[in-house]
């Protein structure tokens, strides 16, 4: 194992333009492993209750993704309810039931703490820093976020973020929790904080990486319908982390490339619903959207 | 002459976030030409009033510009008076009075006529129109609108688009004026209404180009502050057609090229009110900032 995951595993009712799911596989852990898995080998730490399957640990397990982590306790899995209309960087959510999810501490198995990757999804900041204190030495720490812990908890999520090295965060919430409107000025002061690369996330229009040293802009995909927003933050993180893990490299270079297989990850997640359809790639067909991106953003030297 | 402008030439009154101008030179045919100057021949087809001073001529000859076409006729020149907030790619009219405009006729010198390349920018597509109906063969025809006629004159609009090569429109007028939510289906259907090359302008998001074959992201320019957005649209029209007409190269990859000088004249342009920043240019400013967009959208095949 290379790669630990630590978020929620959900089932989720999710109406866009374009149809319904109700009471499907979701979650900010298993959208995050389920990409990654392409690249690393993924164990995740989570919490489910008593209605979650075995067929959906079969599904993560036909990943490679090690789920001895995931507990199942006595109650229901978390639950969520959401809605899109046709600006589908925007959910509306319409119910939420956090059930098990509302006492996770997370436990990291002992032969998961020594992975050199660790993705802390979008939880309490201060679970994440629970997280932090049973590892041992990883090479890198990723990090989400939500405007939820940015209002509730800033200060915490400050004192995590010393200890992290990629933040990944909403253009919207950069803003609101640097407190700038300048989203290059957003980016300057959370990287004050500590971590040594931002990754600005903004749906459609894809996703600006900043270092301190350089910025990098890559473009989002332009589909033809976007079905499902639902998990692309997770499947982006997922592919960029898989690929920093699978190769070890973490030059500028790599993460710039893992950025845009992130946002091949992505792109491939909301064209269904769930994870009907990052579920199921074969690396022909990310190496093929890879080549997109290739053509989609090419110009030549003046 | 190698390139025809026929738009606005106005005095704006702006505010933004960052500083007020009052009474300064504008208007969209000033702001394309200007940038255009760099790379090409423009003459200018617009109307001014008695109020518009030798100075602002001076400035543009000085540029190269050809202000022959600019008629001078009793009256006032139009002004127009608008706020930005911190969302800087919505403007906010708070006056618009367009007094001898009302009346502009384009009556395009003789000399004019033969130019290869046309810019209308955004004017009654009626005129629009009787601007083509004088000229001889352009090579390339590219037309800029806006939501007052995609909402008024949408049969004008389209009939006009027959005899455009290449359109540049925002992207919420792309859709509104396609009626469809996904951009990618509004590209295809205006592209079905006539012109060979779309490009959907995003403002802080930059700029996407379809051609019915395949499509091009261009990123905008990080900028630490947008001083004044006023004239970004048809400063990025100015650098791309005055590219294209520069090199008379109308391939995909020299359309790439312009749309990436196209936002390094918009990227300066934003950077002070008016024209300050963006009539005193040298070619390595340019080229140091075409150099930085390379650097800003770089990432290694896979």
């Amino acid at each position: 194992m290379n790669m630990l995951a630590v978020g929620s595993v959900a089932f989720d009712s999710v109406e866009t333009p374009f149809g319904h799911a109700d009471s499907v596989l979701g979650g900010s852990a298993t959208y995050f492993s389920t990409s990654a898995s392409y690249f690393a080998d993924v164990g995740v730490v989570a919490v489910v209750g008593e209605d979650f399957s075995d067929e959906h640990i079969a599904m993560l397990n036909l990943r490679g993704i090690d789920t001895r982590g995931i507990k199942k306790v006595p109650g229901k899995t978390f639950r969520w309810k959401g809605r899109y209309d046709y600006d589908l960087n925007q959910a509306h959510t319409i119910e939420t039931h956090l059930n098990v999810f509302s006492e996770f501490k997370p436990v990291i198995p002992d032969d998961y703490r020594l992975a050199p990757f660790v993705f802390l999804a979008n939880i309490d900041p201060d679970l994440q820093m629970e997280v932090l204190d049973q590892v041992r030495k990883p090479r890198l720490v990723a990090c989400d976020t939500m405007n939820f812990w940015i209002e509730g908890k800033p200060d915490s999520l400050r004192k995590l973020l010393k200890r992290v090295g990629l933040f990944v965060i909403n253009e919207s919430e950069a803003r609101e929790f640097a407190g700038e409107s300048s989203l290059v000025k957003a980016a300057r002061r959370i990287l004050s904080w500590g971590p040594g690369i931002l990754i600005v996330k903004r749906g459609e229009y894809g996703a600006l990486m900043f270092n301190g040293k350089s910025v990098f802009s890559a473009p989002a995909y332009p589909l033809e319908n976007i079905f499902d927003p639902t998990g692309a933050g997770d499947s982006f993180a997922g592919g960029l982390m898989g690929y920093l893990a699978n190769t070890g490299d973490l030059s500028e270079g790599s993460i710039r490339k893992g950025i845009i297989l992130g946002s091949v990850m992505a792109s491939f997640n909301v064209e269904a619903f769930s994870l009907e359809r990052l579920k199921g790639l074969s690396r022909d067909d990310i190496k093929a959207r890879y080549r997109e991106f290739r053509q989609l953003t090419h110009f030549e030297d003046m």
